[in-house]
This record gives structure tokens, sequence and C-alpha cells, in this order.
């Protein structure tokens, strides 16, 4: 167990070198990308793991790769026998940021440590949790550590492919996971109080009010599809322009269409995006035979994000007709609005504002979490910090130690008043 | 030499069999590949070789890999130190089919062939050209032989490299070549009488007319560019609508500029292609920071294909400004239209005509062909032949034996007009 108690500006340069250790655990020299069951996700799991048994938790990786380090009660009482879940991920996408996911692991992991430095016994255990898939880049689904946490993962689930090939079952085998034991890692429900995690907001909104941190108040609701379109392939040089099957300029045309669904509506933060796109045979004088893309909208309102995937699956029927191509549209993943527990919202609101000495904001939060599985388990409450010009996925991530450290203590002074709570 | 008289079908027939002989010839069973400067190329240039001395010519391969065969002039006349030049390539795309180039030098050998039997004594010299770059593939660079017969050629070309690393020069030394010695195989104009070709048409347009074969006007003019555009990676549930700077939907609008910009000049056969599309990072939750594609433009008129890439760029400046991102357009390819002579055009046209039974109509070609590195020494001429649904560069491109048939008559036809009128 680490030393003595640490101030805010100590815990967060501790918190920078640990985040920097994790960035240096890439599959790339120079930049950090770490995917779900990796040989790097081993190392930084590793890495984690090594700092939590060095805070005295037991340590165990669970069948779903989530490096989990508990801590029993320290005092008798009617939740003695329940855990609190401290959690974020360490997975990234490809050339991401450093503080995405990792910063939480660490500042739970320093937060146990501050309380154990104070000599605050608990009246509940804890587990700390770093999860492993939170991103959704190697497989085409995403939070898979989580759900298995929550006891909500589809066993279906399994049969997805990563780009290889390579099912994430056989990922996981690999990984020296046992995906038929998957079902055995879900908590229950009875034995666990709440989910708490740290992490940075991914947009602009504090460094615009000049606050460090925020309670979060619900995550958006979220669905992500996979559009296809079958056009003919056709050489560039003689397929007169009124006779082409273009897949590729009807994929672009959707693109827009899109575009301009998301921006008509800013009442409920809509947000509509296609990060990927690939073309058959994708040569410069072949008319493109088949295009196919990514698409992700996101809303605060469940009802204003399917609306605006009807008016998108409109828009892709008229491309079918006018272009004399096929769209297909696929729904690989949905999550609605997850709203974070008025009570674990009401007691971080009022740490952040001990700890910061000014009242915090409630803000939605457009990313996507692991609160949004633990949700369908338990109460949970998200602590954001503020990160530079809101930038995210991204090299240029960038969080001040001071507010770091500020994260730090507001974790350990909600901690304290949900043991506070406990006691009562 | 080969027997006596052949009808069409019997030629056609005949032209069936050897362009089946030299589809044997890959390197991919099941598939035709057949790459400059390969094992397969050098195996089909010595069946061509052997073909042609059956044929009763003088054969050689040139220092380019071209396979040669000459005969001389029958009779004697102001021309009979000159020579006509027939051609066509056997190189080929991956995959490809089976007519495309391999076609043309069937023909040109069954039309000496022809001629011989019907006891034409022409009053120039014939070299039937088999040139093995045409296509492109192995080495970013394309027309390769027919620029060094051209007197064309660009030694600096001799640095390209292959996937591999190899370079020209090293491919043409192994493929026993003598690159210093390019120079020597450029044709001189005095002693050229002027280059036929055969080819498939590679479009849907005799199909549509119902008709067998066209005599071509011209090669359009091609300018190849790279798009490139610089926008901001950002988180996809994060980042407004607003304040994006997505390279994707950027490249989405340009990719529709250029079609609108080709689908407006109907007048010059304009035609404008984005076969290639990459984003970066390319991750379905992150807002794209960087795109690029492929623009291939080509029209029967330079100045409207000109005006048209200009109309283009300043799409990509608009785009600049409302997107707040940064395009870049270079142009790494341009070949101006190459015109048909008028003459040859006529004496083709007429000997269609006579061959067919009905006028035939004069076509832009919008593929690249050999004639337009050999427009450079001499006067081209070309005969288009109907394929299948237009369709070429795949395993699906089909020719009937009557229209090959057909084909060998009218170069037949051409090349005794021509003689005609050398004896005028």
């Amino acid at each position: 167990m680490s030393g003595g108690r640490r101030d805010r500006t100590a815990l967060g340069a501790r918190a920078q070198e640990m985040i920097d250790a994790l960035a240096a655990i890439s599959a790339e020299e120079g930049r950090v990308t770490r995917l779900y069951l990796t040989p790097e996700h081993r190392r930084a799991a590793d890495l984690v793991g090594t700092w939590m048994r060095d805070a005295g938790l037991s340590v165990r990786m669970d069948n779903a790769g989530t490096m989990r380090g508990s801590r029993p009660a320290g005092r008798p009482g009617r939740s003695a026998n329940k855990a609190l879940l401290i959690g974020s991920h360490i997975d990234t996408v490809v050339d991401a940021g450093r503080y995405d996911g990792n910063l939480g692991v660490v500042a739970g992991l320093l937060a146990l440590e501050e309380l154990a430095a104070r000599g605050v016994a608990l009246p509940f255990g804890v587990d700390l949790l770093a999860f492993g898939d939170e991103e959704g880049v190697r497989f085409p689904v995403t939070l898979t550590s989580s759900s298995v946490a929550a006891g909500i993962f589809d066993p279906k689930t399994l049969d997805a492919t990563d780009a290889d090939g390579v099912t994430l079952r056989d990922a996981l085998i690999a990984f020296g996971c046992d995906p038929a034991r998957l079902k055995d890692d879900a908590y229950v429900r009875p034995g666990v109080l709440g989910y708490l995690e740290v992490h940075i907001e991914q947009g602009p909104v504090l460094e615009r009010e000049k606050l460090p941190l925020a309670s979060v108040s619900a995550i958006a609701g979220q669905s992500r599809h996979v559009v296809r379109i079958r056009g003919e392939a056709g050489h560039a040089g003689t397929v007169p322009m009124a006779l082409r099957h273009d897949a590729l300029a009807a994929a672009a045309e959707l693109v827009l269409a899109a575009e301009a669904i998301a921006r008509r509506d800013r009442r409920n933060a809509l947000v509509a995006t296609v990060g990927q796109i690939e073309v058959r045979p994708g040569a410069p004088n072949v008319i493109a035979a088949e295009a196919r893309f990514s698409l992700d909208i996101r809303a605060a309102n469940d009802e204003a994000r399917r609306a605006a995937f009807q008016e998108f699956r409109l828009a892709a029927r008229r491309a079918d007709t006018t272009r004399h191509v096929v769209v297909g549209v696929e729904t690989v993943m949905e999550k609605p609005v997850a709203l974070c527990a008025p009570t674990l919202q009401k007691t971080i609101g009022s740490a952040i504002g001990r700890v910061t000495g000014k009242a915090a904001p409630n803000l939605m939060s457009g990313a996507g979490h692991d609160g949004q599985a633990m949700s369908q388990l338990t109460d949970f409450g998200m602590i954001f910090v503020r990160c530079r010009a809101g930038i995210s996925h991204n090299p240029r991530e960038f969080v001040t130690i001071d507010d770091m450290g500020a994260a730090v203590e507001a974790l350990v002074a909600t901690i304290e008043d949900m043991a506070a709570q406990e006691s009562r």
C-alpha cells in the first residue's frame, strides 16, 4: 500500500504519472492504440493489476477481460456484504488520447489509496473495475465487459467478428478467458451498492463555464448502424453518367442526408456521424460496385433519435430508387438514454461543491460510457472532468493536473458521504 | 502459313480458339491475371511469337518486351520501305476478361493470314505488335511498351517500382530486355504508314445501337487527381453538429459535386469518377479527421475537361470555407485527347460499312489505349467491337464469334483499301 495522504497537486501528479505509464502501452509506436483483447490490452490490464495489488486490493481478471480489484468492508454494518463498484475502461480508440477511460481507473485507485491513507474504514466493500471494451473499435459491439458485470451480456454477441474474421469468442479464449463462464461474472443486484465513474467530459461545456468538474445527469441514447450499398462496377471512361449505378456516389448522398437530419434538430442535442467508409473494388478507374459505411446517432431524447433514424431510412429508400442501387440499413446497436440516480447525482454534486468551492453543474453525456450497462444493474453516478477544448479521441486530449487532483478528491468525498449515509 | 481463305464464322471461331489459348496463361488458377514482365507475360508473348512465325512473319522481341512480327512489302511502290503498324496489348488487369487487348493482337494476326490466303500482295510492309503494358497495373505507369515504339518513352520511368519494390529497369532486365537500348526500338516517323488497332468497346453503346463495329473518332482526354481533406477528429457524441470539421462529410459533398459537374455536360461525353476513398481514423464513433479520394475526369474535348476540373476546384474551395476544412487537390496524370486520323477514320468506316452492310458510327473511346502513345508517332485508327453489356475488366467480358469474325474482315478490308490508296 502506497504512502500517506496526498494533497490535490500530489494526487493529480500521481494520476498523470500513471496515465503516462498506461499511454506507453500501445500497438503503435508514437500513438496510443489499445483495442480490446489485444496484447496491449493484456499489458495494460497487468499494470493496473499490479497497482491494485500494491494498493492492498485482491485482484482477479474476470472472463470478459475486466481487471477487478476488491477490498472488503472495513467495518460492520447493514451493507458490509455489499460492494460499491468504481470503474472505467482501459481500451482506447485508434490514435487515442490518454485520459479517456484510463483517468477513471486511475482516479478510482488513487481514491482508494487516499481513503486508506486517511484511515477511513468503509462500511461496505469496494470493487474497482478496469473494463476492456468501452470503445467498441475492434468488434462491432461495445460495452462488452461492463455488460458482463451488469449481467446483461447477450451470448449471441460472441459470434461478432473483427476485421480479421476473429470471433469475440475466440479472442476471449486467446486472452485466457472462458466465454462459457461469462454468466458467473455478473454481479447480483442485492450485493451491489451503486456504480461510480470518473471520466473526462469529452466535450466543450466545462471549459466554457470555467469549471473543473460536473455531476452527470444522464448518458445520451445512441444507435449504431451499418449501411451497405450495392451498385454496379464499370469502367470509369466508358459508362456514361446517366447509365451508372455508382455505390460511392449513393453513399455520399446518404452521408450528407444524415448530416442534414442531425443539423435540423438542435433541441435534443441530436448528432449523427459517419466515421467509417469502404468501397469496392476501390480503384481510381472503376466505378464503385459496393460501399459500406457506419452511422452513429445520439440524442438526449430517445424518441427524437428514433425519428431521425426513420428519416434517414426514407432517404436511403429514395436513393434506392433514384440511383438504381440497393441500400441495406442494419441496426447493430441501440442503447436508450441512461439516467443517473438522483440521490447519487446529489451526493456527487455536493461533494464537488465542497472540493471546488463552486456549485456543480449537471451535464448530459453525449458520449457512451460503461455506466449505460451498469445502470441496468444498479444506481450509477458520474463525475465529469474538464478537458481542453473538449477534444477527445485525439492525441491532443488534455486534462490539467489540478483538475485530476480535484476529481480524485471529489470521488473520495463522494465515497465518504456514501459511507456516512450508510451509517445513519 | 495456315491454310486457305476463311469465312466470317471460321475467322471468329479461330479468334476464339486463340483467345482461349491466351486466357489459359495466367498467374492465377481460374482467373485471367497477366501483368507486365511476369512469367505469364513471357509465356503469352512466346505463344504469340509462335503464331507469328507460323503466319510467315519474322519475329523478334524488342527491349520493352513487345513481340514484333514483320512482313516486308509484297510488291514495289513508293511505300515499299514503310510499315503499317497493327497492334494491341496482351497484358491484363487482375481477374480480367479475355478479350480486352488480346482480341486486337489475334485480329491483326488473322487479318494478315487472311490477306496472304487471298493472295493480296501489299505495297507496304506490316509490323504486328503485341504490347505488354497497356493496363498499368504492375507499375504506376502505363503505355510503357507503346511509348517505346512511338519514341516518347521517358527514361525516368525506369525508376518506377512495383508493389514489391522492383524497378521497371530491373524487371526489364530480368525479362531479357536491355533498358539502355529502348531508344533504338523507337520507330522513325518517315518509316511508318500508320497504326491500326482492333479493340473491344468496353462500353454499352454498340450493344444499345445493335451494331457490331464502330470506327473510333478519338480517345478521350483524361486527368487523374488525388483530393486530400484535413478536418478535425472529434468524439461522435460530444461535438455538436455546428462545431464539426468533418473531413468525410466534406468529401461526400465533393464526390457529389464532381458527379453533378459531369452530369451537366453531355455534349463532350464528360465523365467524372471517384472510385477510391479512405478516411482516418476510420472509426464509427470518431468524426473523420482526414479523407482522401481519387478523381478521374475524361472528355472528348480537352477544354471542356479542364473547365470541369476548374469547376471542381471551386467547389473544393467553397468546402474549405463553409466546412472549415483544408482541401488539397493534386493532379497526378493528364493526357490530352488523341484524335484518330480523319482519313483512317473514313477508310475504317467505309470498310465496316462494306463488311456489315450498315453505316459505321464514329465512337469516342472513354478508355485509354496504346493508340494514345502511337498518335504521337503516326496517324492512327481503331475498330471498336461490341462487347456484351459494355462489361470489361471483369471475367464476364464477352464478344460473339460473329462480331470477332466481322472485326477481322473489317481490318482486312481497311488494309486492302489502304493498299489501293497507295497504288493510286
